[in-house]
């Protein structure tokens, strides 16, 4: 069934209003009609099955018919602060990421990260991955919308990092060196609500600068695997063994 | 330092010879000399460092200094069945999935998979997919090239899976059924050597019957957590969570 995050403030207790764009996609691209059903989520953990009432061009009412059960987020609230790459793969990153359950993305502007983001780039490419994030979201059954926030440097990232007590950076020369154990060792210590912030290099790597930066601040120097991943592949690779461990392990153990 | 896969036939005792495209690379795009040093395996486990000797356009001749050590295959052999994906999907999956340890693909013709492939674009597509996957594997430095097959339907695949004793589907009506233990349960069951064959679906997913074919053939149906992922990811968060199964998981135990 299709799906639309809703901002909360267009929810009353009976009825949700929806306007802008996805108004034009349920009337004109879906074709939707009244008595058609959707589901609203309003991106603060709620999703809604919903029954249409009026479908206009710019404008849907629907009857909310049932809260749906059902928690699709991550045990654990993972920010990616990823290098930022070439080209569009942030867009990659952010649809793919966004669907394997990260709560947040800080592009992180590396010594060997190729491209900057100026201000009016910058600007434009949020606008771009906030949608990306929310269509992604919408895609694989989400409850919340992974927020997007402005580039940062290692100082800024370093400064970001102090309120986390979890955190960790994936550096391909922890994997070369056969060391694989801090992944795992720094999941076991976590429970769930607890939150981590996993740092990603760009297509070159973190220097080793940078990595001795990020260590002395508490992040914990991880390996991926003994494979060397492309720089969009890593971040996938972070949160599906997170899910694995926390949704999927644990659920064998429980039974 | 870059990395080739050369038949072994072109190895003897002391010296590498690399023709083709990998020379006209070595000569004319990374413009090598002698004396540079690249890595050079032979699809059969191993890999050596190698010092050029003669460096022309079609043609290097190069010295064996020593073998690597270290093993980055994963563990278990994993075949992925993919239900064929729209557009240049497959090029992705095969990428990514060869990044992350995948051993074989197999196009597998479900159902719902939009795309045909006719014999003409088949033995075409195979061409591209095996440039793509020996490319993904010197880039990630694995010891083997994933072997891509020819399209199967699902009567065929049932057929191939006869000899594998480990067999599974990924199956979203599963996942939203919230069982999620079968795919970690399995994974305890296997062990180092052990072969897998993960089902895949297309865009659609797979039909109901599909799923009960393949599961009175004895594929178990398994969830890969509790949000839709799409087709070409689902490969990757497969593999990645195999990987941290057996190869950091496994390390923190051994610790």
């Amino acid at each position: 069934m299709q799906r639309y995050f809703v901002p909360s403030d267009q929810f009353d207790e009976k009825r949700v209003v929806i306007t802008g764009e996805d108004a034009r996609h349920i009337h004109k691209v879906m074709r939707m009609k009244p008595s058609d059903m959707i589901v609203c989520a309003n991106n603060k953990g709620d999703a809604y099955l919903c029954k249409i009432d009026l479908c206009e061009d710019g404008k849907v009412l629907a009857s909310i018919c049932e809260r749906l059960e059902g928690d699709p987020e991550l045990p654990i609230r993972v920010t990616i602060a990823q290098g930022i790459p070439k080209a569009d793969k942030f867009d990659t990153i952010v649809q793919k990421g966004t669907e394997c359950g990260a709560a947040e993305f800080i592009p992180f502007q590396a010594e060997r990260s190729v491209a900057i983001w100026k201000q009016d780039k910058k600007d434009k490419k949020r606008v771009r991955l906030e949608k990306i994030s929310k269509e992604a979201a919408e895609q694989s059954h989400r409850l919340c919308i992974p927020e997007v926030r402005d580039p940062m440097n290692v100082s800024q990232l370093i400064a970001f990092g102090e309120s986390f007590k979890n955190k960790m950076v994936a550096f391909e020369e922890t994997a070369k060196a056969g060391a694989q154990a801090g992944f795992p060792t720094l999941l076991n210590k976590m429970k769930e609500g607890d939150h981590l912030l996993a740092v990603i290099g760009p297509e070159g790597g973190l220097t080793s600068l940078e990595a001795e930066q990020l260590q002395e601040h508490g992040f914990i120097l991880c390996g991926l695997g003994p494979r060397i991943l492309r720089t969009e592949t890593a971040a996938l690779y972070l949160l599906s063994a997170i899910s694995y461990h926390f949704e999927l392990l644990h659920c064998e153990v429980d039974e």
